[in-house]
């Protein structure tokens, strides 16, 4: 029997609320041999009141060893397997740039390409582009009509984009037409069965026209496209759970994600303290939000181990506002690491606090990755952080008599 | 491959003694922040004894964030996955109450209900009787004859009973004949298969019956059936362990929970001293003892945190006349929590000691919930603690060369 099954079985009704804060990937490493890591450097007040009082943990967002991307970082979070969900390229990409896909669509990252007089491709990214450049040509791209199916070309930045081909009975089983060399032509678009053919006939008909449309735009005067993925299908929080989510996360592909699982996207703003501003007004029509905040990552990504360490304390302080709304459940925690020393995401379990009334209390007094490893949660699979969570806000009855 | 499977293919035969202590309910927490619980504040030197000498740890009954009832609770305690093996609402309140049902029952939980005139049910509970009349309107129904089937109606207490339907191929896929409103008949029964539509006859015709001889005994003057439940098919632990397991258990409930994995049921006597002299005697007979205790559970569920350390103590002096008969290995341990706090079970992970002259040391000293965080056993399954109570007690072979 799986989780969502038994979950399913088992929620009930209730009032309480839960806060999911995750900060982008949280977990780090420390810069020298036996120095600090950026959770562990940060100066938390607010964050180690948390822990102290609640219980402590790592999470393990995938499988040890296993580092994730954004995708099943997060849907492990939502308590979804993130090894039974797979997200696929194209759609991701969308969502990174908010469009708004759905179950009608298959979606695909494009690229502008140069190709010569007989057709072949000279360069597979057009010299990279201005990003205005690329958006002037996806206008003339977004003319294309392709009969049966609803077409949506969307810039990114440089020589990419996303196609997003809507319709029914459309498959991703489709070869990326992409030759990933030069010398050769874009290749031909090939479905696997029945529904995917009908995308390859869409595929094949759009990149006909994009030919024809640039044909006087080289160095962009070609695309192809690769990744095909079908909107996945998954069940909603409120199905599974029977909470009422909203995500306040201010990047597209977290909100993408978000909606995903069915959560109401708000309107969050652009700062932490706009996104705190939306928690506080919200607070009365939801039981369940997901907070985002990047930072974290972003720093990480940088390798800039202060940077990340003033990010962890400007979230830090933001905390008691969140306190203030007296929610029953608050979970702190990040969809994977990014140690600065990396310059990257990586394996390394999560350090993760839980808040409750009905918290067992454990040793650990500061949120940090050493201290968690002390912590009642133990170390555990992200995706039975959920579960403890709607346990802990009494929203899960019990498994059998 | 599953955890049975191989353990039926690595056991071993041998004269080792296995004591599985279950102390139900055994997890809990503090009344205050900064408290302890109530096995940390009970006075245990005996159990403390075992913790320093054996290994300790956590057991998640079933899953992070599920809490168990009694019957996945012990399942995952005998090595069984409770979320594989179900015990239905009807077989569990039969074992509930002493009856002996096996693998040719359909057992359902029965509601005396008052219908008016015209058959429309006026009260649920039929005023919820006394439990004595409970037992003559029992002994009524069971006069009554079904062809092909025996049946079995034995009271529980106020308006409910137990009825069993015993006889070849009969189904548990029907439903309740309770409509859960007054102002409504009670359902005809329903079966979804062939095997559950002989089950629904024989449940119309009793019914019918029912109403006949019932029908001057207003207000209890009517029956529902609900929660139909077949005896479970469910390997014995003989086969699967290798070994001669025996019970020792005061309530019906957790010796029927015993007989449906293969346990022989011992005439355990009223208290825990009586549990401890059945234990003595049969010590030559068996190489598996499963002693199961209340009254952690029982004084739990009551939120009366004093008596609940008071049980913990008592069933604490008694440790010494089990390590008396030199058992191979002991584990004590709980089915789940039951936290005064909330007067009711929990997911809480529950405190589990074990041991053996084969146990790797740890540094716990003191059998409590934050002592066990910091043991060799970490947070862990129940359903793997049997394994490793085999394995402790020789009991296990190699897997692979």
């Amino acid at each position: 029997m799986k989780m969502h099954d038994l979950i399913r079985e088992l929620k009930e009704p209730g009032d309480s609320k839960i806060v999911l804060l995750v900060a982008d990937g949280l977990g780090g490493l420390p810069m020298e041999p036996g120095g600090k890591t950026e959770l562990e450097s940060a100066r938390t007040p607010n964050l180690d009141a948390l822990a102290r009082e609640g219980t402590c943990g790592l999470s393990i967002p995938v499988l040890p060893g296993i580092t994730p991307g954004s995708g099943p970082g997060h849907l492990g979070l939502f308590g979804y397997d993130p090894l039974e969900h797979r997200i696929g390229r194209g759609i991701l990409e969308a969502l990174g740039i908010n469009v708004e896909v759905g179950p009608r669509d298959v979606a695909a990252r494009g690229n502008f390409c140069t190709v010569d007089d007989s057709g072949l491709i000279t360069d597979r990214r057009a010299g990279r582009p201005a990003t205005e450049r690329c958006v002037a040509m996806c206008r003339k791209l977004q003319e294309i009509k392709v009969p049966g199916v609803e077409l949506i070309v969307e810039p990114v930045r440089e020589h990419r984009f996303v196609a997003v081909f809507r319709g029914d009975n459309l498959g991703d089983a489709v070869n990326d037409t992409d030759p990933q060399q030069t010398g050769h032509r874009p290749l031909e678009a090939r479905g696997e069965d029945p529904a995917s053919q009908n995308t390859a006939a869409a595929v094949n008909r759009f990149v006909a026209e994009a030919a024809r449309v640039l044909k006087n735009d080289a160095p962009t005067n070609m695309v192809t496209l690769r990744g095909f993925a079908r909107y996945p299908k998954i069940e909603t929080m409120q199905e599974v759970y029977g909470v009422r989510p909203v995500a306040i996360a201010v990047y597209p592909m977290y909100r993408g994600l978000a909606r995903l699982v069915g959560m109401t996207v708000a309107d969050a703003g652009a700062t932490l303290a706009d996104q705190m501003e939306t928690l506080r007004k919200l607070w009365g029509q939801y039981d369940f939000f997901f907070l985002h905040y990047k930072y974290t990552d972003s720093t990480g990504e940088d390798g800039n181990f202060a940077a990340k360490v003033e990010m962890i304390e400007r979230l830090d302080t933001e905390i008691p506002k969140v306190r203030a709304l007296d929610p029953d459940v608050i979970v702190v925690t990040g969809d994977h690491s990014t140690p600065s020393k990396l310059r990257s995401h990586s394996w390394h379990p999560v350090p993760t606090l839980l808040w409750s009334k009905r918290c067992r209390p454990d040793p650990v007094t500061e949120f940090g990755e050493s201290y968690c490893l002390r912590g009642g949660l133990g170390q555990f699979p992200a995706m039975y952080l959920l579960p403890q969570a709607l346990a802990n806000a009494g929203r899960l009855g019990k498994y059998g008599a």
